[in-house]
């Protein structure tokens, strides 16, 4: 065996052990017996073990120094080996102390998390933070060394690789200098419309299921190859040729629970859409958080917030609940589906001020591991943040810094990708739709076959082919770019 | 860290791998999509390959040739060394090439039989179980050197560690010679008495279900550490921390559901009650299939299909249907529990004539690896197996000699631990009902507690401490015996 030989069946090994261990998540979230978490967790560490040592192995850095000067390798073969190089350095990079310190720090952070945020006091957790943080900040030093970058780059590229800081600021500089201005004349003009009137529950659950299966049917998931469960956080996991979507039911309320639902099928498609020939290959996955997110905000944000995608689900939101009446009609629902109002909680925000959120903690997050922003400022920093872009003052911590688990994780340099694929998102609908003038018909009358058609070839079938910021080029012609998704924002709140 | 302690960490990996591959086997009947299988194989096979790897590591040998020599251990550690060699001769007693051989033969053949099997026609699917016959004989022959055994106790020994043909061939002759006219004196009685009264369905599945559960409950399952659910072949899977059972519904029937989820129970809660001390190694797990069958069987067959039990559960019945008439008496129901009927498919049989079935194939599958038995004649031996243990001719090969795959997989040795299963279930039971009066008393309330307390201290937490053989001798003062069997028969069906 050639050693590109070699590293193609290591690294499929490696992927199909995750891939194990992606169903054991999928069940632990899922399936679950409440009390059985320990047990399962002894099952995650075996299988995390075994996988740091197939990765850190020796024979593995001659073989990346072999298939370097051996041999002609064609243009996905090489991306592949860029790839695993990439997992392989990254695995690398840390020393064994370091990585245990890092471990124990954040779950003795999460943990401490879990008691102060009810609380509303980021002061309860901030030494556990402390320590966390300087491990991060060690951590990213040294991913900055073996990938030669930017320490906070290094960050960002274990998310969406590719995603360099000098790429983020200027889109996140000309988003935080429109949004609040466009934010207010939308919501001058939300004022002078008839409110929207959301439609009143009690929806049957039974039914509610029903519904988003056959939505989720019609935008192209296959369920001879997936399933829709529940979950309490929902999620999109299991593997290309297995999706595993999850929701939440709420009886009084259908709206956003169906809309997440569709958003998860836009994760899940994506995945279904990679390329077949690379199954189990780094080159074969999809191309990081950025791109699954455009993924699905597209079907969500562009697609199914539309007048066209809600015209056509009118009529089976009636039938499914046996309703109808004026707040049933695709007007009214698209008022309810593109409501604007500022909150004090990002995971809640709509697409209009959502990226403020993110904003408001890429700059902080950078400050914090620079030094520049001692912990004792933080809940300062984020109010004066949140009065200075949302024109809002958080009551105390809990609804302010504490409110998202991710820092206290240890996940720095994770919150960019959700604003940049939101981003990446309207740039593809608007190079998609622009392409093929029958996706937007298309979708008004239930067949996303044109969009998946321009999606499959464009971006789904590319896998990790490219860097992100490369395949997003590749793909519509240009850079990422602010202006379109200021544009999409402009047609769809103030037209 | 000494050479066992290091061994310990190698079999705790092993142990928490091989859960792993345990709830994707439970996913894969349970949750996973219908055409999701070939991923789920990549996975799977993914994880046999690490854990091959893994026990036949070179440092293995160096490891049990320390523990030998080196220090002390406890009677625990001793029987869990004797354990992990146990695995780890096996594992390293057939070469690669043989290995993998036999693995495409099993294939080859069972996919033939799948064919074969609904034509009725033997002669389909001969060359195939020739093919693999050969390569289980040489794999039985490597077995036997490695374990220093005959090479069919090498096969028996797989299923069942310590059993081996001369403690079987008494019990099965003696099975053989009294369980034909014992089954004519039944039969005779059985057309004296009233016939058993059926209740006629249909039976809502949530109705069976919730009857299922309560009852689960009752016997001492923990649905915070366990699930109930659906597969094509019911089974129990988990862990001891995480136990998964599947039934299987029809409406029009619930009493065999019901005493298959009362079956999966009992092996359920033996793995339960395993030691947790012990938990993730060879010496913590469950002391092979003979010793598992006797815990499900005596739940089923001496426990739950008692009067005693049957008095307690009926008005549960007619409560969960919301049924009620004379078929609905404990007295009716017992006598539909313990209908006694020949017949040619072992997996439907009565305790009273399951034994002939496994004997049948006992005696032919030792025929057939010795050669004595050319596969040519096979189905002949087979239909007059049937007429001299049971008084049957099967009408073709389907119900014949086709009917179970276990031989076309490559399942030699394995039916055995059923019959032999069956025997210490009423030993288990009769040792524990004479030890403590309130057992079956307990049952008739639905109190399983002193039931499971004598089963917890004399076989559940000894875990694989002693062989299976040693390990009956100990909870119940003798050798397994089917005087006590034989005598059990006789009081439920002639007394």
């Amino acid at each position: 065996m050639t050693a590109y030989q070699q590293l193609e069946r290591i690294f499929g090994r490696l992927a199909a052990l995750g891939d194990a261990e992606g169903f054991l998540h999928w069940d632990s979230s899922v399936m679950m017996p409440p009390a059985s978490a320990a047990s399962r967790a002894e099952q995650i560490a075996a299988l995390q073990s075994v996988r740091h040592e197939i990765i850190t192995a020796e024979e593995m850095e001659e073989l990346f120094n072999e298939v370097d000067n051996r041999g002609e390798l064609t243009d996905w073969q090489a991306a592949n080996v860029r790839e695993m190089r990439r997992r392989w350095r990254r695995q690398t990079a840390l020393n064994a102390d370091l990585v245990e310190a890092r471990a124990k720090a954040s779950s003795a952070c999460e943990s401490k998390w879990r008691d102060a945020r009810p609380k509303g006091d980021f002061s309860l957790v901030k030494n556990e933070l402390q320590t966390l943080l300087d491990l991060v900040r060690e951590s990213a030093q040294a991913f900055g060394d073996v990938l030669n970058c930017d320490p906070y780059d290094a960050l960002l590229d274990q998310y969406t690789p590719g995603l360099k800081k000098e790429i983020v600021d200027p889109l996140f500089n000309r988003l935080a200098g429109e949004l609040p201005g466009l934010l207010h004349r939308i919501l001058e003009a939300q004022g002078r419309r008839e409110s929207a009137n959301v439609p009143e529950g009690p929806f049957p659950i039974d039914a509610q299921r029903a519904l988003g299966q056959k939505l989720m049917a019609v935008i192209g998931f296959d369920f001879e190859m997936g399933r829709l469960d529940e979950s309490l956080h929902p999620f999109s996991g299991g593997t290309p040729d297995d999706l595993r979507i999850t929701t939440r039911y709420e009886e009084g309320e259908f709206m956003s629970g169906l809309m997440g639902v569709l958003h998860e099928t836009g994760h899940a498609l994506y995945e279904k859409g990679l390329p077949k020939d690379w199954r189990l290959q780094p080159v074969g996955e999809a191309r990081g958080m950025d791109i699954h997110e455009s993924q699905s905000l597209l079907i969500e944000m562009q697609a199914c917030r539309s007048l066209e995608f809600l015209t056509f689900a009118s009529p089976l939101m009636q039938e499914a609940f046996g309703r109808s009446g004026p707040e049933w009609s695709p007007e009214n629902l698209y008022c309810v589906y593109t409501r604007v109002e500022p909150g004090l909680i990002r995971v809640d925000a709509d697409e209009v001020t959502y990226p403020m959120h993110v904003i408001l903690r890429y700059r902080l997050e950078q400050a914090l591991l620079s030094g520049d922003l001692p912990l004792d400022d933080l809940p300062g920093a984020w109010n004066d943040g949140m009065k200075e872009l949302l024109g809002l003052n958080p009551p105390d911590d809990r609804d302010g810094c504490l409110q998202d688990i991710h820092w206290f994780d240890g996940a720095f340099g994770y919150f960019p990708s959700y604003t940049f694929g939101a981003l990446t998102a309207a740039q593809f609908f608007a190079a998609a739709t622009e392409t093929d003038g029958d996706i937007l018909p298309g979708i008004g009358r239930g067949d996303f076959k044109p969009l998946y058609r321009w999606l499959g070839e464009n971006v789904h079938s590319q896998g990790s082919l490219l860097e992100a910021p490369e395949l997003i080029r590749q793909a519509t012609g240009k850079n990422v770019d602010a202006d379109i998704f200021l544009a999409h924002l402009e047609r769809r709140y103030l037209a």
